[in-house]
């Protein structure tokens, strides 16, 4: 029972939920990614954003490897209980694995998309072992 | 080619991506719903906010029945090209149908999702014919 508020959001046909992470403060979209239900409830008890990578299918500590951590401060849920808000500190002030401060850094214009928020950090420096 | 950047979006196998309307000014995320190519175009074009119904499986010209248009500030997308972040002037001031300024009124306090914000206006007198 103690976990029931976990079913109640509405899964996907994978079990994932679309998670917006929304930086605390500056109310900047960060980044969004897809959590399962074991995903949810470790950002929910541990403070810090966790998510499931579609690609490597294996929970994503955010994090884990960069080192830019998520520290939750709010975790919502909309209307019909298929998205996740959560609002964050951004460790380090970059979000995006492209060394941005966030991944929403192609903005449309005159028909096309344009890079227009500056890499703050080498994806290699970031990545390096 | 006047549509290649429609080209560069990364869809889901039904077509479909998930679109994050934010607030312009306040910063406020109002909603998430999804687009298909044509209303993605379409929200481009007139600089409305257009979304795919999955429900009701046809394009959802946001507002059409309640008045509450979202007037399209900006348009972005990640670094996988896989959502959509629109920047929106909401018209009336709501954007959740159930009558309050945004869809993420449901926040995580002691184990449960509790409605934090305020029912701004009665749905049954928005979306009365």
């Amino acid at each position: 029972m103690i976990n029931n508020w976990l079913d109640s959001i509405k899964w996907n046909e994978q079990g994932l939920v679309p998670a917006i992470a929304q930086e605390a403060g500056s109310g900047k979209v960060l980044m969004v990614a897809w959590m399962n239900r074991e995903a949810l409830k470790l950002t929910a008890s541990s403070g810090k954003a966790v998510y499931w990578s579609r690609s490597r299918k294996k929970l994503w500590h955010k994090g884990e490897e960069s080192g830019h951590e998520q520290i939750v401060h709010e975790l919502r849920t909309d209307c019909d209980n298929d998205v996740i808000l959560i609002q964050v500190v951004q460790v380090g002030g970059i979000a995006c694995h492209t060394g941005r401060h966030n991944c929403f850094f192609q903005r449309l214009e005159d028909g096309q998309f344009k890079a227009v928020d500056p890499q703050l950090k080498d994806p290699n420096i970031i990545y390096r072992k």
